[in-house]
């Protein structure tokens, strides 16, 4: 079924490739998309064709934490109610917004929109290391969160950008590491519970 | 993270809110998806913009079959070495392709575009029945072969389609059951293995 037998019209073709550049997105699914849009949701197939269009044109990024923005400096960025002396690094918008929820952060962000991935050559000046540095030097920061993931990514990233931030004699913490608010000690898995051990306090 | 407390851009939350269309993607892809086309792939983003302003544009429904066309008949429908005097119902273009991938079939196609799901509201005025009667009734035609799926659904659609069609006094069979080829009898599902015994030949 990759490769269909019968001629399919062009700009179906077209759509299914198009679909098939969302990451998760096969071919299988990318088709499931087309006709589902194609026969059952033409409003929503033009309202996204819109939404792209003008999500590409008018989306950059903010000039101070990175994440996307319409204008140069971004709302949050801009509010004098947060804490200059702060930054929270974190890898993606949606990292930020999980921080956000805690209602516990009154800093900055930086967002990297990526983490270091050596195997994919996703390395320090694809990620623009050097827009960090900057940013965190700006005189006013006195301390860097790094809340990158805990996954081996995540955490190269952090070891890396710790080195980066400590020797421009930045104060770097990094989230702890620990057992899950509101889990049993049985259910935890053992790498979790070590460093919960070991991080002890 | 369902409402994000950040004020995000107008575009990225439109962008998130049309990718919720597609079916199957929550919040949390239609995020990621989002993330994805504009940080690393926003020409994949305008292209898929473009297709699905164009296919929602150019494509119709062949008047033949019902499959997806950009002309009245489609190629399918209008090719002269198919058998006239058969014609297979499908439920999707894709499983159309599956059968014209047996390389074992040389009639024409009739694609319902859905099944029958009494539970969904889909009943066969949604699917119009009628057309699909019309299509079998032309003169030409002499068999009816019911290649819906086996599911519930599928099964109902050609329980349904059966009794119509019968009425017309068509000939209609439906795709043999039984066991898969190349499968050994110990991990074939009873049910399969129970057709496969009443089907014997």
């Amino acid at each position: 079924m990759n490769e269909p037998l019968l001629a399919e019209p062009e700009p179906l073709k077209n759509l299914i490739q198009a679909l098939r550049r969302l990451p998760g997105v096969g071919e299988r699914s990318a088709r499931r998309m087309a006709y589902h849009l194609l026969q059952h949701d033409p409003v929503g197939a033009e309202q996204l064709g819109r939404s792209l269009e003008h999500a590409v044109t008018s989306l950059r990024h903010c000039v101070r934490c990175n994440s996307f923005s319409e204008i140069e400096v971004c709302a949050t960025c801009a509010s004098a109610r947060r804490d200059p002396g702060l930054l929270c690094v974190v890898e993606t918008p949606a990292d930020q917004n999980m921080i956000e929820a805690t209602h516990g952060y009154q800093g900055l962000y930086y967002v990297l929109m990526g983490r270091l991935a050596p195997l994919e050559g996703i390395g320090p000046e694809a990620l623009q290391f050097e827009r960090l540095l900057q940013r965190a030097t700006d005189g006013k920061v006195q301390e860097v969160i790094l809340a990158t993931n805990f996954t081996a990514e995540g955490e190269t990233t952090a070891h890396y950008l710790t080195e980066l931030l400590v020797s421009e004699g930045l104060k770097v913490t990094r989230l702890a590491r620990g057992v899950p608010a509101g889990s049993e000690l049985e259910y935890v898995d053992a790498s979790t519970l070590a460093w919960a051990l070991m991080e002890r306090r």
